[in-house]
């Protein structure tokens, strides 16, 4: 995309040359909004960043995988603020311009005399082309890269949004996943870039699970820098881009859970038919953590009784004889009644799948609502049993 | 136990000839009390007998395993008042002396052929020595049957409070656990038997989680028989009973979290210097229910970052720089500073052990609360993918 380059390299803080800095950088300064975890307990660089961001302008983004810089005390705000001196003097910037995040193990110190080592080797291997090293650079558990870019046409100009997040475990993002960085060549004021975030957020990352914990670095980041041209003020343009931006999001948020820790199905749960939107968010919500679920679904098991009982304890109203509860489209249960050993048997079928929609009608109001999940395998116990060793 | 028999047999409910059908039989009419799940979704003995136990009078209790009776419709409604009807006329009481309960897979219509088949060979079982036929014939996934029995004085005399159990997964009771009865030889009225039940309950049953699901069958019932001649009505009688009840589903609460499925770990979580008793405990069941936790448990991994993170996103107000975190009394975390490798490493010898205490000290306020849990191993994930099949 016009205006931005990336890099990414291995300073040596994850095992095995594994890529763990990354670099965004922007020729111009760009406007910038960002959201944050609503963890109490966070990371260094979001306590540094959740006051600074609110200046609206950034050109550098600096990102290490391996060490969440989280709980580390003073010398983690100190670690901080030497990252950004030494990114700024190397790009000749202001420090004011530079944005730093961390993502990985909680509570160990951040291996400073490795960032140092590494800076000036970073900035020569910004590219236009570096976007996948810098994808790669911020993983995690993640088993692949999530980049995904939207060209949309606003005041007959093309414009393009590209989107890089990274997150597989630890994922219940209450603001947004644990690292997801927005790029876009518009030029827009900072007030409404924050309230598109806002939006297209809260229906996009803070609608997904991998397994229902918070992360305490959760960081979402966008920057704007105006190279294309296309001033967005007015209603109809705001409208276009948020349209644009929803696409980018929700396909990376879907991207996460996907490739969530061990996981090996996307789930879509819808519950319609509630009392209110709250009690429709519930009733997801608690199908989408339900463990009781999540194993059903690996083992493709068409389990409708654990769903129904989540939604029974999600603190939404419901009446078991009205629910009806469809996989795909197929029917299980209408009225609150087992429709018979042949509709389980389609439903079992349709769990084969590597994406499942299962749809939950209460009956009982006209609100719903919408969550993503997955199955929940050994292989995330294995992944989490072992993660620090 | 003076006045009660029980019996166990199998009825071809579960498979491979498992003692699947119990019943606890008093020779005399007994003071009843007995709490329900609050989940919405509830099995039909539960809908049946919340209201019905209210008369305050049972003398015979029918378990089947293997079988939920729950989201069976009115056909499962009818099928708990076709049991009571046979069982009480073998037995030659009334029909309102039966209660009954059931636990097993949700969904499926109670095979009453098998039950009908069964009553009489059920009562002829009965004997004295029967309780642990009994224990058994209520099991599901558990791996042992759950019995204790405390002998205390009251009024210079003995009696005795026993206690049997089931549970082992979608336990999170918000009320009991899935299954437990309680058989008495004291006279007690019903309104104090009920309100120690529930003074009880709320400290045992209603602090341990295995998954995180509550149940649809959960099921509390208590029977005082007045065999032993001893009545309890003083003030100072009431609190030696509630201390012999308190031992019993204290120790029953604990079995069931360590036969947990899955699990190889009991793990104490006790929250300190919370702002208020509701903060307290939502920092223990956000711990507790946290699968990060869990898996790093299993792994006896002393991953205090991820607790840490649990209590920030719980929703209780914290400050990192305040938390005190100890293993066994061994500190790990002080003032929100990490201890270093060698208190790391003793506190990873602590996690090799069956039975581990956390405390978190949030070092806010006055107010403390505790819960307890079982790791989470890749059997509880292939118990529950496979559960039907």
């Amino acid at each position: 995309m016009k205006g931005f380059k990336f890099a990414g390299i291995s300073a040596g803080i994850k095992k095995n040359n594994q890529l763990d800095l990354g670099l965004i950088f922007s020729e111009s300064e760009s406007t910038s909004a960002a959201l944050f975890t609503k963890n109490q307990v966070v990371a260094a660089p979001v306590i540094v960043f959740r006051d600074k961001i609110k200046s609206g302008i950034c050109q550098a983004v600096l990102v290490n995988s391996g060490n969440a810089n989280c709980f580390t005390g003073e010398q983690g705000i100190e670690d901080v603020k030497e990252s950004v001196c030494l990114l700024s003097s190397e790009l000749g910037i202001s420090d004011e311009l530079v944005f730093v995040s961390s993502t990985g193990v909680i509570g160990e110190p951040l291996p400073m005399d490795k960032v140092r080592a590494s800076i000036s080797r970073l900035v020569v291997q910004l590219s236009e082309d570096g976007c996948e090293n810098f994808a790669r650079s911020i993983l995690t558990t993640d088993t692949c890269t999530k980049v995904v870019t939207e060209q949309i046409q606003i005041q007959n100009k093309n414009i393009a949004i590209t989107g890089i997040a990274k997150g597989s475990g630890m994922i219940r993002p209450d603001m947004a996943t644990m690292l997801a960085y927005i790029c876009t060549d518009i030029e827009i004021a900072q007030d409404d870039l924050n309230q598109v975030l806002v939006k297209v957020n809260e229906k996009s990352f803070n609608r997904i699970s991998v397994d229902g914990d918070t992360s305490t670095n959760d960081t979402l980041l966008a920057l704007a820098n105006g190279t294309s041209g296309v001033i967005v003020s007015s209603k109809k343009d705001l409208e276009l881009f948020e349209t644009g931006l929803s696409s980018v999001c929700t396909q990376l948020a879907e991207a996460i859970v996907k490739d969530g820790e061990g996981a090996n199905k996307l789930v879509r749960i819808s519950v319609s038919g509630a009392l209110s939107a709250k009690e429709a968010y519930q009733a997801c919500e608690a199908i989408a953590h339900s463990n009781l679920v999540k194993t059903a679904i690996y083992g493709e098991d068409p389990n409708w009784g654990r769903i129904t009982a989540a939604a029974g304890r999600s603190g939404a109203k419901v009446d078991q004889n009205k629910m009806d509860l469809c996989f795909d489209g197929h029917f299980l249960v209408k009225k609150g009644k087992w429709l018979g050993k042949e509709a389980e048997q389609k439903a079992a079928q349709i769990m084969k799948q590597k994406t499942i929609t299962i749809e939950l009608n209460l009956n009982m109001g006209d609100f719903s609502d919408y969550y993503l999940f997955c199955d929940f395998s050994e292989d995330y116990v294995k992944i989490n049993a072992d993660y620090r060793t």
